[in-house]
C-alpha cells in the first residue's frame, strides 16, 4: 500500500501516471459523467489547518468518484485532548477508505500513515505541498506541451516551492528559484532535489534576484509572503520581500505569452500586482479546478495500487 | 443562468412555477420516491451565520434530489483570512452546481453571484429571506386556496417582511404591516414593492397598530424581535415592541379558523404567546417542513434554467 | 416507534436481535458488500461533545447502508441560542429519518425523543453509552464464545459502567464492578440492574479492590479516571484511582488469556499501562472498529420497528 505524503516517494513513470489518470477524469466530468472509480468508499479528510480549496476540492473530487468525503477538523476530533495520533489513525485507518490530512507538520503525516490500514494523502504540511503542484503542472500541460519548460518561482522558501523543487528534480525540467536573502528553501530538500536533478537531467537553480529567475521563464509563479502562523514576521516579511513582488515588468522579462499560476489565496500588490492576476486569471482559476482533478488521479491510483 | 437572491428579480409566473415545481416533489417525496432531479451535483452551502433549519433543509433536500450538500461555515472558508469574495466565488463556482450562502450582508451575495458559474441561491441576509416565505407561502396553499389572502405581519420590519413584501407585491395579494414607530420596513424595499403592487394590484399597508392589522387577516404571522446581532439594544426592543405579542386576544380579531405562520426560533410571551404557538404548532411545524420542499423547487427550477 | 437511549428499555431477545443484524451486516461488509438496508434516508447527528469514534462511526456506517450522515455541532444549530428542545426535535424530526445525539444528558434525549417524528438514538450521554457497549459486546462474542462471561470493569463508576450493568442484567452474565471508594455507579441504575438480574440470572457485583474484581475475568475494561468536563478535579481523581491501573500484574489475576477492552481515549499508564494496551491493541481496534458494525444492526433494527 502507498502513501501520497511527498513527491520525493514516487518516480517519474508514477508520477506521470497519476496526472495522466487525471487528465482522463478530467475529460469524461467535463463530458457529463462521473465514473464511479471509488463507488461507495469513504475519504477521511482531517484539517488541523482550515482551507477553501482543500475542503472543496477534496469533497466534490471524492463524491464525483462515487464515494464520500467525510470532514473532520481539529474541533470535531479528540485530537486536542491528547489521544496519540497512533490511536487515531488505527481507529480512522479501520472504519474509511483513503484518508487526506491537512496539518501543520510533515511528521504527523509520517506517523499517521504508519498506523492505518487506508493510504493518507497530504493536504498540506509545513515542508511540503504536493496536490498543489500536481495540479500545477497539469495546468501547464494544459496550455503547453513544452518539452523542457522553464519554470521561475519568486518569493519566499516554502512548502510549495519544496514541491516544486521535487516536481522538477523528479521529471527533469528546469526551475529557477528567487528568495530574498534568509528565505531560502530548507537545505535538506535542496540536497534531495539536487540529487534526484542529477538521475533526471533537471536543473535546479537558487538565487536572490528574480528579475533573473524569470529571464524567459515559461511559466512565473509565486505564493504567500506571509504563511498561516507568520502574522507576527509580517511587518519584517513585507520589508525583506521588497523587489519581489510579480508585476508587469517582471512579467515582461519572461517569455513572450508566459504563464502566471498562484496556488491562491492571493494577496494584491504584495507578492503579485492586480494587473497580473487578473490578466492571468484564466490559467489561475483553472490552476485552482485543477485541484478537484489532479486529486482524482492521485486517489484513483493509490486505489489501484491498494488492490494490486 | 438565474440567481435566486431576491424574489424582486422574478415574474409572478415564474415564482408560480417554482411552487408548483416545489408541490410536485413534495407529492413525490410523501409517496416515498426521491426523484434525482439533481443526480450526481454538489451544492455548496456557505454559512456567515448559523442556523439550524437552513443548514438541514437544505442539505436534506440536495441529498433527497439525488445530489450532495457541502457544508462551510465562515471557519471552514478562508474567507476570515481576508480573500476577496470575488477569488472564493470563482473558485467554488468551477467545482459546484450551485451555491447557498446565508450571509450578513446583501452585497455578499450580490457580488458572489456576479462571479460565480454556479447558479447562487440566498439562505438569508440583512435585506431579505426569500426561501423562507416561499416555504410560508407554500404552507398557506396547503391549507387553503384563498384566492387573494389577507397577510397581516406584526413585528419588526426586518428581512422577513421585506421579502413578505415582495412576494405580496409580485403575486397580487393583501399584505398589511404593523411595525412600532421607528421599526418600520427599509423605504427603499416599500417603494420597490409599491411599484410592483400597482403593477399587480395587490394592497401593501403599513402601519403601527397591529390590531389593526390582523382585523379579519387570513393569515396571521411574526418573527423575533431581537435578531442575532440586536442583543445589545434587547431592553429597548422590549419596550418598544410593547403591545405587539401574537396572543389569544390578537388572534380572535382575526378571521376565524385563521393561519399562525412563524419561520421560527420562536420566543415565547416575546413575539407570540406560548398558547397561540402551540395552538398553531402543526402550521409551524408544516411550514418548517416546507423550507425543504420549497427550496427543492427552487433548485430544480434554477438547475432548469442553467440547461436553456 | 422505538429509541434507543439506554438497553434499560430491551428486552433480552431485542439486543440479540440488534446483535445478530450487527454480525450479518458486518459479514456483507467484510465481503465488500453494502446492502442499502437504509437508502436514501438521512441520519442527524447532533453533537454537543465533540467525538472522534462516534462522528466516523455513524457517518460511514449510515453511508453504507446507503443513506447519509448529517453532521451537526453545537455550534452549527441554533441550540445556544435559547431555542427549546421540543422545537429543535419537532423541526428535526419531520426532515430527517433518523437521529443521533451525543449530549451532557440524558433528559436531552429523552425531551427530543418525546417530540421527534424520527428515531432517536443515544451517541452519549452523562449516564449511558449504549452504542459502546454494544459494540463491546460484538467484539467479545468475535473472540470467544464463552456461555456466562465474567467481565470485570475497573475504574469511575460512570456512563460506561451503567451500561455495562444494563447489559450484563439484561443478558444474565457476571458483571464485577470495582471503583474507589466515593465513585460507585449511580444508585437507581444499580437498582434497576439489580432487578433485572433478578429476572435474568445475572451477577452483578460492586466492591472496591480491583485485584478481586479481575479473578479469574474473561474481560477486563476500564475507561479514562477523568471525562470530559472534570478536568478542575483531575489531581484529586489521580490521588483517589492509585491501584486502579491495569498492568500487567492485574491481568495476570485474570483467565489465561483474557481479552483486555478499552472505548478509547485512552491515557496510558493512568487508567491502563502501555504494555498492557499495546498486548491487546487488536481487540482494543477491533473494539473500535465494531463501533460501526454494531450501530448498523440498531439503525437497521430501529428502521424495521418504525415500519411494522
Amino acid at each position: 500500500m502507498r502513501h501520497f505524503l511527498t513527491l520525493k516517494d514516487f518516480t517519474k513513470d508514477e508520477i506521470l501516471e497519476m496526472l495522466s489518470l487525471a487528465e482522463e477524469i478530467k475529460a469524461q466530468t467535463k463530458a457529463g459523467h462521473h465514473e464511479p472509480y471509488l463507488n461507495g468508499q469513504v475519504l477521511g479528510m482531517i484539517f488541523e489547518k482550515s482551507s477553501t480549496r482543500t475542503r472543496v476540492s477534496f469533497e466534490v473530487g471524492i463524491h464525483q468518484l462515487g464515494g464520500k468525503g467525510l470532514f473532520l477538523s481539529a474541533n470535531d476530533l479528540q485530537l486536542g485532548r491528547g489521544e496519540p495520533m497512533k490511536d487515531t489513525a488505527r481507529v480512522i485507518g479501520r472504519m474509511v477508505d483513503l484518508v487526506m490530512i491537512r496539518t501543520f507538520s510533515q511528521s504527523t503525516l509520517e506517523e499517521f500513515a504508519r498506523y492505518s490500514n487506508a493510504p493518507v494523502i497530504s493536504g498540506l504540511s509545513d515542508m511540503y505541498h504536493p496536490v498543489q503542484i500536481m495540479a500545477d503542472y497539469l495546468t501547464m500541460q494544459e496550455y503547453s506541451r513544452v518539452e523542457n519548460p522553464v519554470v521561475a518561482y519568486v518569493g519566499d522558501g516554502n512548502n510549495i516551492v519544496h514541491s516544486w523543487m521535487m516536481l522538477a528534480s523528479k521529471l527533469g525540467f528546469t526551475l529557477r528559484v528567487a528568495t530574498p536573502k534568509g528565505y531560502e528553501p530548507d537545505a535538506q530538500v535542496t540536497q534531495d532535489a539536487l540529487v534526484f536533478a542529477a538521475q533526471s537531467g533537471a536543473v535546479i537553480e537558487l538565487m536572490n534576484d528574480p528579475n533573473k529567475a524569470v529571464e524567459g521563464a515559461d511559466v512565473v509563479t509565486t505564493d504567500t509572503w506571509v504563511s498561516m502562523g507568520q502574522e507576527a514576521e509580517k511587518e519584517k516579511r513585507l520589508r525583506d520581500f521588497q523587489g519581489f513582488m510579480v508585476d508587469d515588468a517582471m512579467m515582461a522579462r519572461a517569455k513572450a505569452g508566459a504563464m502566471f499560476l498562484h496556488c491562491l489565496p492571493a494577496y494584491r500588490d504584495y507578492e503579485v500586482s492586480e494587473a497580473v492576476f487578473e490578466a492571468h486569471a484564466d490559467e489561475i482559476f483553472d490552476e485552482a479546478e485543477n485541484r478537484l482533478h489532479a486529486q482524482k488521479g492521485i486517489m484513483v491510483w493509490l486505489d489501484r495500487q491498494k488492490k494490486e
